[in-house]
């Protein structure tokens, strides 16, 4: 069936499976706002806005997928605060050839998302326009934790890293090779790497737990790498004023998983790491004495050198962004 | 200048006077995440996407105009719940070839309306796309009262709606016929009617500040009429489960300002009264024994009737919607 055979209130209808409650949720969808509970008197909000075709591709990602990934592009810089998400609002612009079948699979892949974290989606805004327009707004919590924003650094402190870094970048490699659906030309036993990359190319895997557990450990600032390792722990380090010396044990560490793959398309895996954006990994500031929390890597320290410097082995290495969101007309 | 000729720190950076800080923004602009105080323990949130060409015409409004009625409409579902807006978060796709000039025109008209209640913009999301996008979430907060859904009215209440009716639909026609931007055609009286209801459609003037007064007040529902009032009033009476009688005195009374600019158009006052849409006024319904607010008007009262009910002066009236958004697309 097709959108255009709905009205309004069937297709909210079709959709209320999806609008779930959950403790925070004290007016849900279907008045003029949601209400949120905000147990500690804060809360933390993020928005980011998809388009059809330029930021994903309907031909490489299943509705399901893309539905993941931007509840999950929107989580991450919940995690990035150090804050638990709590609840979403959604702002769609839908073709009224679109089949509701779509929708509902959209629909699922996000509330897998949020899910998983114990977020719901509380309301929104549904209009109709001949290209997707994809609009997620999340909340979060801190729950009496600071919140880690990016200039809380000094000299001295720990530089360390959770989830994956460059999987995304060998993902999006492995889609413009011609391997979006098909992995059974790749020697079998690339293919499970292969498949890890390309499903968290299409909808992102951060490690949202891991953002409250930093905040919990002390961590003096933290950004999610939705631009690429390089770009963003150059942002961190021009807020928090202060350099960056990153190990390279820690560098081929991160590129190990990923360099028989790299070999095989005949692409750079430290590129993919250093470079590689959306794979929403976390990167943060812990001071000297911190417990890092388990699934924290180390990768270096931060020094009193010129501010957002990168080093990598003593040698400054360039940060431009050269991730391009697909043709570098997103932000 | 174009947008083309700007990366993003640019564009930012050309923005940045429209990015303030209020007694609220515990984290602005340039993080992961804005932090927002709840002074309460809990917010309100709204969501609320319009298109280039489909929600606006770029040849009837300035920039400044569509801003503020962005803000204005969202910010109106804050006034709904009873709630004062504290802050906001855009996500925009604007076109390369758009004009700076444009862009901080529209950031203006948003900041205006924001300002008026004390609200800012803490953040978003920027993109690149054809056509102009332009998304908004506002938060609020209710100061301690409580939220005004559309389910808490009984039998026996009072119907009080305070702001605009009809001026907006008045406004549309007034554009459909010629007079977007001149109205020297019009006799000389008629005038000032026309520019107030040409502005009021451009960019909405909801009475924003009683909203939190009628939740002081003992307010037990309250909704924005944004698809006319005998739509919205449907929508409190069937979430409430009372039906609502209406008085022709008060028809009449919101008709007759309206009358000589529908007469002069060939247009129905009560048409534009009771079906128009966008004018943003708020709909409410109190106890019998309340002090209703001033600047709201008395319109009739709840009964025990058929939920979702409206009838005038005995006689019962239809409420579809037929406000159409420039052509139905929106909804």
């Amino acid at each position: 069936m097709r959108l255009a055979e709905l009205d309004e209130n069937q297709l909210l209808q079709a959709l209320s499976p999806y609008f779930r409650h959950n403790q925070e949720t004290l007016v849900g969808v279907g008045d003029d706002c949601a209400l949120i509970a905000a147990p500690d008197s804060q809360y933390v909000v993020s928005t980011d806005m998809i388009i059809g075709e330029q930021d994903f591709k309907a031909d490489w990602s299943r509705p399901w997928q893309i539905g993941r990934r931007l509840a999950m592009q929107n989580l991450a810089d919940i995690a990035a605060m150090g804050a638990r998400p709590t609840a979403l609002v959604l702002s769609l612009a839908l073709p009224n050839e679109l089949e509701l079948d779509w929708l509902k699979s959209f629909y699922q892949g996000l509330d897998s998302a949020a899910k998983q974290v114990g977020a719901v989606i509380v309301g929104g805004d549904l209009s109709r326009f001949h290209t997707l327009i994809l609009n997620a707004t999340v909340m979060g919590s801190l729950d009496g934790t600071n919140a880690c924003t990016r200039d809380g650094g000094e000299p001295g402190d720990l530089v360390a890293v959770a989830g994956h870094l460059g999987f995304s970048y060998a993902g999006l490699d492995l889609c413009r090779q011609g391997y979006a659906q098909d992995l059974s030309a790749l020697p079998a036993a690339l293919r499970p790497l292969a498949a890890q990359c390309r499903d968290i190319f299409k909808s992102a895997e951060p490690p949202l737990a891991q953002g409250p557990r930093a905040a919990k450990a002390g961590a003096k600032a933290l950004i999610d790498t939705s631009d690429g390792l390089l770009v963003d722990l150059t942002r961190i380090a021009k807020a928090s004023q202060v350099s960056i010396e990153l190990s390279i044990q820690a560098l081929d560490q991160a590129m190990a998983p990923l360099r028989p793959l790299a070999d095989f398309l005949g692409k750079d895996a430290k590129e993919w790491v250093l470079y590689g954006g959306e794979d929403h990994a976390l990167a943060g500031l812990f001071p000297p004495d911190a417990t890092v929390p388990k699934g924290f890597q180390l990768w270096g320290k931060t020094l009193a050198g010129s501010p957002g410097t990168i080093t990598l082995a003593g040698t400054k290495v360039a940060s431009q962004n050269r991730w391009d969101h697909f043709g570098g007309t997103h932000e």
